[in-house]
């Protein structure tokens, strides 16, 4: 790092040349603070970093070594916009465990599944466009609909996911008002950030409402293979295909450093991606496509994936239980699967005014602002249980119970409520 | 590829859904044709891969296992939007081959260069904007531009490069019919697809011109290491900071399957990329900028950019002998770098309307009207000589000789001149 240039001001001369969509990039508000989280000290159950250290390194390297011998050359070389064709009939294996039945036609290599979803919000939100989703959503999803300049609505959702008749009525009431809507958004199994999976039986009745209203649903599901019961949930692609857009990664079931993630989509919204793949970055990486190929080829990847539901478990449970002994008052979503509790705060305690002091007290969360396009909330806060041992997540928790319960006694002192 | 579901038609139930920015999507029309070029029989001078083979996978190998030994759950885990420090750090070396000093926090890491184009057209252009590039100019580039919707405007561009006198007289008619010029795209060192490069004193011509008239210069570098005289040539952001933003690949001197490139702008602009570059796919795959990163650490990079330098070298001049033998009396670029030869064809010969004549004879080019986008370059082909052996360029242009000569002998012959 010696040797540096002086750096200029940051003053813009260019100001005047951004396009309009520049200026819906912002820097998150709880950014600066992140960087303090890095810090040892402290407990971290602010970030969605799946567990990579439980893969075992004697995997990846065994992965390495047969691709280089056997398909070197093409793993270092520029690959096609759609993606490799042995990959993506291995996905058509992963996605199988999900009830999924496709053809290798239609699925789409991206560059991780957030990639994916850059690519379907270029294709398919105008400025002014409606985006539906749950409340909350995934702030990644939100990012982006705001980058295409679309209006997210948020729809009542509960302990069984979004409400259905709630989507009935905001449709309705959106098209009166003659609003173009785009996409139904939804994480349906152990969402990001609430935890909740969407009963079988809305989804049902959710594939109904959109099919009849013309509407497409974006199903992205990272963490649908990371479920803590007898068997996964059956996807809503699996009794739909025409109206639904699926979204899978391997970022949460192998390795999110790879980048690898996929599209599965009607065949005609499919060749456009590939389109918009090309044009955005030529092809997806053909040697961590190889890579993975290579591994779900030659390893036992299902045989992993119980490893991470074993440990995700154990914290799901770590979290729950710290959450019943130190703040048994607070309501949490019961998650059953993925990454993240989605807790709620007593009435008048603004999380995101509150993660300065739980930095202090050594303990960081997300603050539930970032999971609503509209300021909601604010009562809210996720923690993630991905990361952290078993026993710092409890001592996270022990240390945010503190800090809430000295907010709330602050709140009965002097009566903000 | 077995059990494989049924695809239905390729009717577009979603037609009426698609954003504005879709439409700029379109299948090349030579796409067909290309899955032809991939028999083994055909020689192709088509596309632009890199010669993979000549790197040693001795040195992929011994990257890969320091890094996954050194920081291998590092290398496995989601990164920052901006990219690896120590990469960016090391990056700073690379470009300092061509005159370039820079701060780490002023360089943004991409997935491919391409994808840092894709960055700034979405960040600067609005629908209607004007970009000035050479003529030719990079087809990747031109479907970026296209896809944002920019109104391209190609200048004249010679032996020496771009037109510094075309250039002031353009952007003085496009600012007086209220024209907002947003970039000057450039490819200034052996350029793709013409193989010429921007001389000196234009460079700083240029430069002059661009700052004076406050228009950004996109100074795209994938090949400037690959030359093949003494040494490279300097940079234009080498003396003017504020109003280039460089782009640069380690496609080209290293392996196109590893999408990494990046890019160098001006604080406030890298401020905005970084964001971008989240909102788009979170973080740059860790995995292969720590395998860069281990490269460049501990083996003899640059021995290896020589190696590359030799063969290109070998075999540009495979193809202007054979281009001398063969077809002397048609002009050609003659590179000093890089991957391509650019062929004026005799007056009257389409090159689009002889390439399924040409595949029909096994050989394989891009025709000239992929690099503008104005429907120019009729009468234009691309050579590239960066993929096949010095003997299959040989057969190919001589191939290629017999093409032209009989598409020549017909105008002759039937006077559509």
């Amino acid at each position: 790092m010696s040797n540096e240039t002086p750096r200029g001001n940051n003053f813009d001369h260019w100001l005047d040349s951004y396009a309009a969509r520049a200026n819906t990039l912002s820097v998150s508000e709880v950014r600066a603070l992140f960087a303090v989280v890095s810090r040892p000290e402290v407990v971290s159950l602010a970030g969605g970093m799946p567990f990579v250290s439980a893969l075992p390194k004697e995997l990846m390297e065994a992965s390495f070594d047969s691709m280089m011998t056997e398909r070197g050359n093409y793993a270092l070389q520029y690959g096609g916009g759609q993606g490799d064709l042995r990959l993506r009939d291995q996905i058509r294996e992963v996605m199988a465990l999900e009830g999924i039945h496709a053809s290798v036609e239609d699925i789409v290599i991206t560059t991780g599944s957030q990639q994916g979803l850059d690519l379907l919000g270029g294709l398919f939100l105008d400025a002014g466009d409606v985006v539906l989703a749950e409340s909350p959503s995934y702030v990644g999803a939100l990012g982006i609909f705001r980058h295409y300049e679309a209006h997210v609505e948020h729809l009542h959702t509960d302990h069984e996911g979004l409400d259905p008749d709630a989507l009935e009525a905001s449709i309705k009431q959106l098209k009166a008002e003659g609003r173009r809507i785009k996409f139904l958004y939804l994480v349906p199994n152990f969402g990001n950030p609430s935890g909740v999976t969407l009963t079988e039986e809305r989804r049902h009745r959710i594939v109904e409402i959109c099919r009849r209203e013309h509407i497409l649903i974006l199903e992205d599901n990272p963490y649908g293979l990371l479920y803590f019961g007898e068997k996964p949930p059956v996807a809503m692609r699996s009794y739909e295909e025409d109206c639904v857009i699926y979204l899978g990664s391997f970022s949460k079931i192998l390795a999110p450093g790879l980048r690898v993630g996929y599209v599965l989509a009607p065949p005609a919204i499919r060749d456009k991606l590939v389109l918009a793949n090309e044009s955005a970055l030529l092809s997806p990486s053909t040697f961590t496509q190889m890579l993975i190929s290579e591994y779900l080829a030659k390893s036992d990847w299902q045989g992993q994936i119980d490893t991470f539901r074993g440990i995700y478990r154990e914290r799901r449970d770590a979290a729950l239980d710290a959450m019943a002994e130190y703040l048994p008052h607070l309501h949490t979503t019961r998650p059953d699967g993925g990454f993240y509790l989605w807790v709620t705060l007593p009435e008048g305690i603004d999380s995101k005014a509150m993660l300065p002091l739980a930095v202090t007290e050594l303990v960081a969360y997300t603050p539930g602002t970032a999971f609503y396009a509209n300021g909601g909330g604010k009562s809210n806060l996720r923690i993630s249980f991905c990361y952290p041992t078993p026993d710092n997540i409890n001592l996270g928790i022990k240390r945010l119970a503190t800090v809430i319960n000295r907010q709330a006694e602050l709140l009965d002192t002097f009566g903000a409520r």
